[in-house]
């Protein structure tokens, strides 16, 4: 620490260093939690602000972005009330902000989610997309947010950075919206890898700028979303998900290195990736992510010892009392042991989701964790 | 055979029994194969039929449902053209069939799917429900369909009935249809474990007769889709899922015994059920099926040799030339291996895929388990 109390690029020094610690792989007194989705809509103060009406301009409010972010349950420490005391922030933003600033439109649809009224249809569509390397430029309001919101955190827990990863945007992007099958974007695969890797190059020459740009900006740990991935079997998640999930964190390390940057651990998340985890683990990522449809005890044999775990309780769970969310938790935490561990949930939160169960279930793995340390 | 050409129950005699070998764990000498919805929307003679307008009026008529099940590819053996000789029919039916029979309205909605204008909202809204044990006798249609069909079908191969397994029925009549989470379903599972239970034991003991009733008609296989176990981990899936599983294909067997009929072998597909293979390998049925995400050679060190495994190309395969089905099918019969083995896609066929291509797929499982054999 500084004397004006400043850490490094004139931040304020973190008081709680728990949740990078552990995914670090370094010992912590207890087991750190934060909530996929945790500034979502299942806050009151998320539902009242025009986020719930204007998604993407709220998007590109710096200001919206930081207020949004400290609303979430991490602002306990700024208010009296000590409810919440999630050990990690996750800045707001969306995913499909890379789609965007690559040129594509992209509205969120009340009630149906995103849209992009000009999918891609053809190969040539390719030539629509801006070069990658201005994607950053186009960020610039993402990395302020970050700024912002790192300084109004006041060091009280680190801020995470994320993105989705090159397959989840080209699902997106090809689909023009959800489906329940992808098959749109799976016969870009079949019919057109070659088109289908240069799309995916695309996002990783676009990725690579913006996550390093976010970590120059203020995130302090960086996770990547491969939120589609269960729709690839192995093999293509081999051909067309993997080589980018790896060629984003070797070139973000490097360039944050090039940088003169301190390195950053991160997280890869790839949903319903159960066939995946062994590669994943290797993948260059400090910490990966599960699914609730994993057995913690598995996932630990499979990926070794070299890795931390982040997950994977339900979040349907949630719904259950706040005496059952704590005994799940504690067999969770048993299952995943004291150390190498983030608690999390095993996919985001829903908007119909109690604040106040979040709050239990934060509590609770505080709470067995410390104990699980004592026995 | 008996003299008039005609099989026990006076339907004819079985020319192609390669399934249900397969089914039992005899050898056989090629791989059979059967695509699960071969009966569907991408063919053209479903489109033109009302069954796309209509679609459980359809459901209701057996000479409608035995026209559909005939239009399969294994009409071929109708046709001087020998396109698609698959290895089994499965009739031409829907899994909502028992919700409707249990006193609900369930209607098609084209282009969204199938929606319940009423579904279960309250633990009271169970006593809405009809008995279980007139089920059976609400589904005739099934049964004459399925006795037509055999009929019709001359003995080329075996036809195949099929339900949905309670966890998955369980999932539409409280949604009211699809969802992504199946967030309110779960939310039962928690909040209401006892009126979750008593919902599935009331599916359950629908199912029980209505199965008997399918094999007493003519069904030579049974298949139970549990299509929404990736919902579950494997906590909830042990809870609310597997217990009626088991319970089902015990049930079905006892009663076949019971009433003198001969047994059938029975399958179980849960899909996204990785978390689940071992235990699914013990509940009682011959089969085990796929979904594409799990790598085959997995699958069998995880169910050992006690039974036969079904499935599992990626049905977007489909969308790739002929050329590459043949080298994927290559590999997946590799991984399995030539015997107890049921080749199949790893979910239903799609509405926009090519029937040239599913003949590709037959076509290539029928060659290259014919040379692996050789080798």
């Amino acid at each position: 620490m500084e004397a004006n109390g400043l850490g490094p690029q004139g931040f304020p020094e973190l008081k709680n260093d728990t949740f990078l610690r552990a995914a670090w792989g370094e010992e912590t007194d207890y087991t750190p939690v934060w909530c996929m989705r945790q500034a979502g809509r299942y806050l009151p103060e998320f539902r009242e602000t025009r986020a719930a009406q204007d998604f993407f301009s709220t998007c590109r409010s710096p200001e919206a972005c930081c207020e949004l972010t400290l609303q979430q349950p991490v602002s306990c420490f700024l208010q009296p009330l000590r409810r919440f005391p999630l050990d990690a922030a996750i800045i707001f933003s969306d995913i499909l902000v890379v789609p965007q600033a690559l040129g594509m439109e992209v509205t969120m649809v009340p009630g149906k989610g995103p849209s992009f009224p000009e999918p891609l249809r053809e190969e040539q569509d390719l030539e629509r997309l801006r070069d990658p390397a201005v994607v950053a430029s186009e960020l610039g309001y993402v990395f302020q947010a970050i700024t912002l919101t790192r300084q109004r955190l006041a060091g009280r827990v680190p801020l995470i950075g994320f993105a989705g990863a090159p397959w989840t945007l080209m699902t997106y992007m090809v689909e023009g919206g959800g489906s329940s099958t992808m098959a749109q974007a799976k016969r870009w695969l079949y019919q057109r890898p070659q088109a289908s890797h240069q799309l995916l190059r695309i996002l990783t020459d676009a990725l690579v700028p913006y996550l390093v740009g976010q970590v120059a900006a203020g995130a302090q740990a960086l996770q990547l979303f491969e939120s589609h991935a269960g729709h690839l079997g192995p093999q293509l998640f081999n051909k067309f998900a993997l080589p980018y999930i790896r060629d984003v964190a070797k070139r973000v390390k490097a360039r944050l290195r090039e940088a003169g940057l301190a390195p950053v651990p991160m997280i890869i998340f790839a949903k319903d990736g159960h066939f995946a985890l062994e590669e994943l683990s290797q993948a260059g990522y400090e910490v990966v992510g599960l699914d609730w449809t994993v057995a913690p005890k598995k996932a630990r044999e499979c990926v070794g010892k070299t890795v931390t775990l982040q997950g994977n309780l339900d979040p349907c769970a949630l719904y259950a009392s706040e005496e059952e969310i704590g005994q799940l938790v504690k067999q969770m935490l048993d299952d995943f042991g004291p150390q190498r561990y983030i608690a999390n949930l095993g996919h985001g939160l829903y908007p119909d989701m109690d604040p106040e169960h979040v709050g239990a279930f934060v509590d609770a793995v505080h709470k067995h964790s410390r104990l699980l340390r004592q026995n």
